[in-house]
């Protein structure tokens, strides 16, 4: 009786975006675990337990997960998107290295999945054609001069840039101040892009400029990109293209 | 009779990787564009027609999908990956802005993909758990000088990096050049982890530091991820374990 952890990435949220490895994966599981919204993702079949736990408990969700495993349960851990990105992956292993020995030993793979800026940057066109970096916005576990930092660098870079966490009820001021850091740093004409909860039926994309954005069109559901400063609008009937360019010139 | 481009993201080389999405925008499609590679991938039938074109003829390749869609074709043009990471994506939007004003009205869509960092991250554990970058080490498209001035910024934010396209036969001495100045501004053991074909039968994982690396690690085929200043490696029997926490402490 061989126990596994499979750290799985359920994609932004439309079935049709979640990999044949994946579902396999769930298929074969005796045991799901994650947060509420992604384990109610999964069917219900017999045999198979859900076990729902809220947001914030990724270290004991993980340590639970890893318990099983050594009693021989067939573990998925679920995460949206990947799960390598601002997900659970990290916090699996986090528990792994603090935890007995026996844990460095079980079965544990991660299972990549499309995290939401790639399927946010999809649905615009290719904003991320060229170099970018990925920056969680939440505060919870790093400063917030952190996150300042690495946005100024991030511009000096010009880097396009994917903001995961933008704004969350228990922190609402943070993606104001990226903002207006951002109108610091680069010109006002820079393009942005809200994109929320993309792939689902509450998809709703917006593209606008530093100039014209406001804190309030982010939420939680939201993944924000922000163009280089080599990015561009293609506009025509309809949703406008945004892409950003392969080349740099010299 | 209404064609249509849409530019799919085949995931890292595996068909368990390859979204429902995407396969049933293969199925559908009149026309597969792509580099050989990909294109063989997708199965032969009757009615379906396969352009193989040769690597570095991105614009060209779009044009052709483009055109063909402005005649009423279903073209599906194959990228690895993600498309909208070094990849197809924006090449098509480049040449829908320099070409004629009917590609504007076209369907074009975006199907994203898992991109190989995600696939590389995965197999080695959580390395882009935390603030990440991306970084194309192709200097076709850039100046040399653009790419070490990224990778510089890129360490002083303390992202996580990956490289991709380390290392062709046209440019064999970039890489060994990143490396020479990724010693100068990090710290000897910086885990290093070189990701090849992975999800293929040609699969190779090595993971090592900064001091050790050496750019014959690297390949075309070979994505490398450069951890952060905090990125841990597991030690255990087997492969170890690569995590980057999701904490930053003040």
């Amino acid at each position: 009786m061989t126990g596994s952890v499979v750290i799985a990435g359920l994609g932004p949220g439309n079935d049709a975006l979640v990999t044949p490895e994946v579902t396999a994966a769930l298929a074969g599981a005796t045991d799901i675990v994650g947060y509420i919204p992604y384990v109610r993702r999964v069917p219900a079949r017999p045999g198979l337990t859900l076990h729902e736990t809220d947001n914030r408990e990724e270290i004991a969700r993980a340590r639970h997960a890893l318990d099983m495993a050594t009693q021989g349960r067939r573990v998925v851990v679920v995460s949206s998107g990947d799960p390598g990105v601002f997900a659970m992956a990290s916090a699996v292993f986090e528990a792994v290295e603090a935890g007995p020995e026996t844990w460095r030993a079980l079965d544990i793979r991660v299972l990549p999945g499309v995290t939401a800026m790639l399927a946010a940057a999809a649905r615009a066109g290719a904003p991320l054609g060229h170099d970018f970096c990925a920056i969680n916005l939440s505060d919870n576990l790093k400063p917030w001069e952190v996150i300042e930092r690495r946005l100024r660098l991030a511009v000096e870079a010009d880097f396009a840039i994917a903001l995961y966490n933008p704004r969350s009820k228990a922190r609402p001021e943070g993606f104001g101040a990226a903002l207006a850091h951002l109108r610091d740093c680069c010109e006002p004409g820079r393009v942005l892009i809200f994109a929320r909860a993309v792939s689902t039926p509450e998809e709703a994309l917006r593209v606008t400029t530093l100039a014209e954005a406001t804190p309030e069109m982010a939420d939680m559901r939201t993944v924000v990109l922000v163009g280089s400063s080599a990015t561009r609008v293609i506009l025509r009937d309809g949703a406008p293209f945004v892409y950003t360019p392969r080349a740099v010139l010299p």
